[in-house]
């Protein structure tokens, strides 16, 4: 659905806030979008068309993801952002994640989640951070073949799950991976050394659980191995493994002995989650689901019921997904456009939700971001 | 197997230190049961039963855990203690982990991790930890039933983990947990109220992931809900719940919000190695495997095969599993002698080990224990 309209490519963006905050952060991503000034000639403009989805939708119309949703995105969208969704409080029949199914019926097989420190003037965040998390995103126990049974001999319940890792999901994510440590070394060169978080050679780790898991984290991890030991073109790229426990471990002791971590689906939501904890709020995380022909942006954060509808939510996540979009959809400069503002923001401290212990509005951080980016 | 000679009881022992650093703590965790003086009529003295198991073993006896040892442990013991076991760096015919084969072959059915802050003069350690993990130590994704299949359209390998959960496991779980919220309560009322870490009500905090997992989680979550809800006796614990991913935040941001935390294997496996970065070091977390006929003893860390043989390992994880495993034998009050012991030395801070900053070796740390329990 590309077109060029004059110099302009319009891109089409659909926008699927869901639940809670997903209505008052995505928004402010679009008015962050909207507010983008021409750089370059292949400077995209947007058109936006608004979705349904979530938990809230499905309270009333039987489903969380119609049918309709799906459609659009696929033959009217070049990409999307999407908000969060609530978790029903108890067991609702039916009722199934619109999320998990996009990312699936849309192939986004890896999630694409950077976790950096913030750079600020105030303490909230451990100083060397520079993480790139990428987390298979289409298998796993998200695969969500569960069924339930009945111990014969007890009468007691027995519920089993489904874990599925396979060579085909996880030599693309692998490579994923690769291609996105190779891409940083090459971002990173216009850093002056000493102003770089990470100073090294780059590096993947291969996050899995095989001591346990030998035969799906086994497959897991030799299949992504063999992504680099088969291709020269990663041969400047480090290799090493953590087995997952010992990952959260490490990871809160030394951040900064990471830089781009691979993962199964289950284990990487677990650990974007935790780094998030070290770069002071999920508020300012944001994560990409890209697949080889569509991307959607999506804040690390959920749909947090406590505080919506106060105007008071981050949205510095959902600004920086919307970068992250369009970073994937090859709009490099724009991106770095929309992440440079954010970062200044963020520095000089002046506008802060209080999940950064500010007391900034929404809008406020929205227009802080706004005045930046023209 | 319990006997009891003259007043005091006489408790068999069996020790697998197993891999690397365990064949180092244990050692030093059995002086530290030698040394126990005579407290009270019912005080125990020991004896003691090394047995073979692990990484090392299996590559040269073809096995990881030999019969046995299993044997030895069921017929002659009344408790034991467990080192570590090293995971094979590749692929390895025929190796299956020996501690996931002892739990579940002497129904060690949860894994009680006590996670502390360490109080002392130097500032390696959170301030307000005080929080006791339940992990569920039978079932989940450490049942082990895999299978790899072929994709026939590509060729590429497909493999497959089967995730149990049953109302069974999850039921005995959840009652271990609300009764060592009331046990931990009670004992707080020794402590002067200024002193406690945790002020208020008792609080379970149940750990899942059924906004996908609907089915598995869902029986688990709503299995341990139902057992406070089924008995008024727990009627003064709070319960609340975590999804996993959003536990691993707070856990980082907020640890003083957790009392008790019960999980299912895998979370519990990962949150526990997540909270010992909160206070330090692996290398202080003990763990109690709890059965109903039967208590081993294990250190939350694993072998460290890269400081193993050279006298530095911290012993206090180890030290402190024999408390536990004292403790869940009956014997409170020789636990709280071994338990206060080890604060004090970590309190006065003059003998530690490098994972905690200091530069002491392994038996230091086991004489400056043992000087304060005699
Ligand atoms: C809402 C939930 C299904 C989702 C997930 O587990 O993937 C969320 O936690 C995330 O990380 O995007
Ligand atoms: C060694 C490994 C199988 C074990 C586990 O995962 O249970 C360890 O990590 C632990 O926590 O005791």
């Amino acid at each position: 659905a590309t077109t060029v309209s004059g110099q302009a490519k319009k891109l089409t963006i659909g926008l699927i806030p869901a639940d809670g905050i997903g209505k008052e952060v995505i928004p402010g991503a679009r008015q962050v979008l909207e507010a983008l000034p021409n750089i370059g000639v292949d400077s995209p403009s947007f058109n936006f068309i608004n979705l349904d989805a979530g938990f809230e939708y499905f309270q009333k119309n039987e489903t969380a993801l119609p049918e309709k949703t799906l459609e659009i995105m696929k033959n009217e969208c070049d990409g999307a952002l999407f908000g969060a969704v609530s978790s029903p409080s108890h067991k609702v029949a039916g009722y199934s994640s619109p999320i998990v199914a996009m990312r699936k019926h849309l192939d986004l097989y890896a999630n694409v989640r950077p976790v950096v420190s913030v750079a600020s003037e105030k303490d909230f965040s451990q100083k060397n951070v520079d993480i790139l998390i990428i987390r298979e995103n289409t298998e796993c126990l998200y695969v969500k073949q569960e069924r339930q049974t009945t111990d014969e001999s007890t009468g007691l319940k027995v519920a089993w799950a489904e874990r599925k890792i396979s060579e085909y999901a996880s030599r693309r994510c692998g490579k994923m991976a690769f291609e996105m440590a190779l891409g940083r070394d090459k971002f990173r060169q216009n850093i002056p050394l000493e102003k770089r978080f990470w100073k090294g050679k780059p590096k993947v780790t291969i996050v899995h659980k095989s001591n346990v898991l030998s035969i799906t984290d086994g497959l897991w991890r030799e299949t992504v191995r063999v992504v680099k030991e088969n291709d020269h073109k990663y041969d400047s790229v480090d290799m090493e493994e953590q087995l997952v426990d010992s990952m959260v471990y490490r990871l809160f002791r030394e951040p900064h002995y990471f830089d781009v971590v691979v993962a199964p689906n289950m284990y990487g939501d677990i650990i974007s989650d935790g780094a998030a904890a070290l770069v002071g709020s999920l508020g300012v995380v944001p994560s990409a689901n890209v697949g080889d022909k569509f991307v959607m942006g999506e804040p690390v954060h959920g749909s947090a019921p406590d505080i919506a509808g106060q105007n008071k939510a981050n949205p510095i996540a959902a600004i920086r997904s919307a970068g992250l979009l369009l970073e994937h959809m090859g709009f490099h400069q724009q991106a770095l456009h929309i992440y440079n503002a954010v970062d200044e923001v963020l520095r000089r401290g002046e506008y802060l939700t209080p999940d950064l212990g500010g007391r900034a509005t929404t809008q406020q951080v929205v227009d802080a971001v706004i005045k930046l980016v023209q």
